[in-house]
């Protein structure tokens, strides 16, 4: 049974945002509006005084106009605690502008400062703040413009993936984030600990599963050790049996110590499985729809951070928003061309070789210069990669992919899964596995399962490729990594 | 700049789901399609024989028909493993059907079992089985019809929820769940562990800020202790304070052994926060506006779970639809109400008394007796909320609502958040709180800080409440609790 709404309750008692007021559907009216925001900029002429105001949902702020000498007097001077970063109400009319820069003006009738902000403390004040500096204040760097687009990038690029999925059919589906098993991230792998003030058993709990004799495994809150999951892949593997299409855009946790650009001890990742799918390519072709649905919103927050971009950088975006198919090659032929070019130059410090993992050095010079684009390179050997990933014929590869972008390297992974029992039992004990930690997972083969496979694309890679912003510390609100939560 | 994306490569090589083909807009056609699902049923007749096929993507399967005899005996044979749960994928017509529960149908031309499936062994065979059963096979129980709907309904509730959010301007933003505090959770917070092998130190990173020789400490990964969040609600109140309005569907994490059927140890939670709000009853209406969206959504899958509910229930779920405004009270009146009730009739366990906290009992009779309907209670008592609660000028209570609804209780519970530090300092003190631990929380007071409010609402319990799903167990794919964490 579908109820209907009651229509009273419909709209809460919300004043508009200064990005509804600055769109085009909004007109100048003569009716006084309520406007809130945060004092970006005060400046005061002989007869008038204007005010950019900010609400952080937008780039542009709304310009304050006071034309009244006397309240532009009493509220922008400094003893009126108008200042840089203060909290304001204002009431007024919503006016056509004839300033250059804006088309609409707030001519303010009255004012109201209901969050002081000293400027002598204000440490957003400064001009030229750099990244590190800003990442002391992780607490007030969203009053930033550039920080405020990204996450408001964030927003409108989950918006547009989860819009793609929904149209292919696809469920957004909750996989847990505390799991049981610790596989691929061997020794980069968060525990989770249950306090020890609780660590007291009640009479609800059945005590056996909650406690042993062994020291390292007493007080197991959920009678097992319990890990951060490092990817949500089996899980939604799981499901994707059941459901069919499966996705989430979800956090993942690795303790590891990489202190570069492209590293998070808690980062974000889109993950989708699906079944009944039986080529690599067409895992791949998925993908690039993703990627172009988010590398081509319609975002002016996208465009305000690509403002600062080299025309280069600009240039390969461009190209690979338009490029009809992104480039394909197999691991085998991209280890040949990066052996040719290493012949002839010694361009590399890792000499490439079939067998190893490409560095990063090589793949940025496979998007950046041998393809000059996006690129998926397929099909690894098998000993590189995860013991889940379905085995080629030629028992020496697994049918896998890597997307390579410029500027960047790796964006996404992704492979078939290796549905068949025999194989996945041999890559276990190849990899020295418990196949008993992974029943339910091999469990899923034996009852219906389908050919399935699937990727993860890093959210906050996507959103510093797409943007330019160089550091994915920047690309998410509250960064962690290894010796660093300030909050 | 914004990209024009090149045209190819918009719909990946994905077939149709079953909910596509069964939609209105599908019509029969002669093109033969594939169809991809798992067997949900077989019958055979002499010259026919029929299997309900389902893909996960709706709560009706779609019927195929095999009117090839050979093709029906080969396939529809044990020997031919074309068995309930096997997947297949199908070649053949969709054409209108004559028999009753569905317009269209599939003429089978060719079948090919993807996944096997042993009738004898499959754990999903039997009828009848019981929520307790299910739970053994957390890996499996999403084939079943009410489990499936219960997950797209999920999806369907978060994008409803999603919808409505950005329409009011509230930007998603992505909080972290490893935290530096364990407010709230005294005790039940679970703690964050880097693994042993990775507590040697690298030459990156500054070795004094993990590691200490006091043993409890040593091998802190981010410097100090690390905890899994209980509530995105202070980091949203610091974005809220640069974006003005965020929101975050999210998980939190509670190590409480309440083995009830609303307490999960990793549940979801949409939490919102938003600044320039003055009144706790500005924040229920934005509750009201998002609860009655989900509730009243257009989804076959809600329709389905709702089919086996009581009159009653069904009747209560309506009325909480078209009511115009739910009930507001104050905890005030609300203890009266209980205090005149008991006096009566010895209805409670639990004496009402002013300053004590409701009972569940209480609030199942507020919402489900005294009102008959969803109810928000306000102003409760300083002493039973938390810190960051605003105080109200008794001196008493407290502006923060808890919305009981009938046949669950607490589904939701806000407050105006207290913005003024003096107050802040105070609380703090009286809860013996160590406020250098929560520096940047009072810091955001001190830079403009607007006077804001917000909410938490749990996912889970909306998603039991609105379907008659009795236990939260039953609403999220794979559920945690004390002692309890199968895959």
């Amino acid at each position: 049974m579908i109820f209907r709404r009651a229509l009273a309750t419909f709209t809460p008692n919300l004043t508009p945002t200064i990005r509804q007021l600055l769109s085009p559907g909004t007109t100048a009216n003569a009716s006084p509006i309520q406007v809130n925001g945060w004092v970006k900029s005060v400046r005061r002429q002989k007869r008038v005084a204007f005010a950019v105001i900010t609400d952080g949902s937008s780039t542009e702020g709304l310009q304050a106009v006071f034309t009244d000498v006397g309240l532009a007097n009493r509220h922008v001077s400094m003893e009126s605690r108008l200042t840089t970063g203060s909290a304001v109400k204002l009431t007024g009319v919503l006016a056509g502008s004839i300033g250059p820069g804006q088309d609409k003006e707030l001519k303010v009738q009255s004012v109201d400062v209901v969050g002081q902000c000293d400027p002598e403390n204000y440490p957003i004040m400064k001009r030229d703040m750099t990244t590190e500096y800003l990442r002391d204040y992780a607490h007030l760097r969203a009053r930033t413009e550039t920080f405020a687009a990204t996450l408001r990038l964030r927003d409108s690029t989950q918006k547009a993936l989860q819009s793609y999925f929904s149209e292919l059919g696809f469920c957004y589906t909750h996989t847990p984030l505390i799991v049981s098993t610790d596989c691929e991230g061997a020794g980069e792998t968060f525990r989770v600990q249950a306090p020890t003030s609780t660590t007291k058993l009640d009479q609800q709990v059945d005590p056996s599963s909650l406690a042993t004799n062994d020291s390292s495994k007493r007080a197991e809150f959920f009678g097992r050790p319990a890990y951060l999951t490092v990817s949500s892949q089996l899980h939604l593997e799981v499901l994707a049996q059941s459901l069919a299409r499966v996705y989430t855009i979800a956090p993942s946790f690795r303790a590891e110590r990489s202190q570069t650009g492209r590293h998070l001890s808690e980062f974000w990742m889109l993950e989708a499985e699906w079944a009944f799918t039986n080529h690599v390519d067409d895992v791949c072709q998925v993908v690039e729809g993703a990627v172009k649905r988010a590398l081509t919103q319609d975002s002016t927050d996208l465009a305000h951070l690509r403002k600062d971009l080299s025309d280069d950088h600009l240039a390969s975006l461009e190209k690979a928003s338009v490029t009809p198919t992104w480039a394909r090659m197999t691991y085998t032929e991209a280890v040949d061309e990066l052996q040719k070019v290493q012949r002839a130059s010694r361009l590399f410090k890792f000499e490439p070789i079939w067998g190893s993992a490409l560095r990063s050095e090589h793949e940025r010079w496979i998007a950046d210069h041998l393809v000059g684009g996006p690129t998926f390179v397929t099909d690894y050997p098998s000993t590189l990669k995860p013991f889940y990933m379905r085995w080629n014929d030629d028992g020496k590869t697994v049918a896998c992919f890597d997307l390579l972008v410029p500027n960047l390297g790796e964006l996404v992974g992704g492979s078939l899964r290796e549905e068949r029992l025999a194989n996945l039992d041999k890559t276990m004990k190849i990899q020295g596995m418990d196949p008993t930690a992974y029943e339910w997972y091999l469990d899923i083969r034996r009852h219906g399962g389908a050919p399935h496979g699937g990727f993860g694309l890093g959210f906050e890679r996507l959103i510093s490729w797409m943007s330019g912003v160089e550091n994915v510390r920047e690309c998410i609100p509250m960064p962690r990594w290894a010796g660093r939560m300030l909050l």
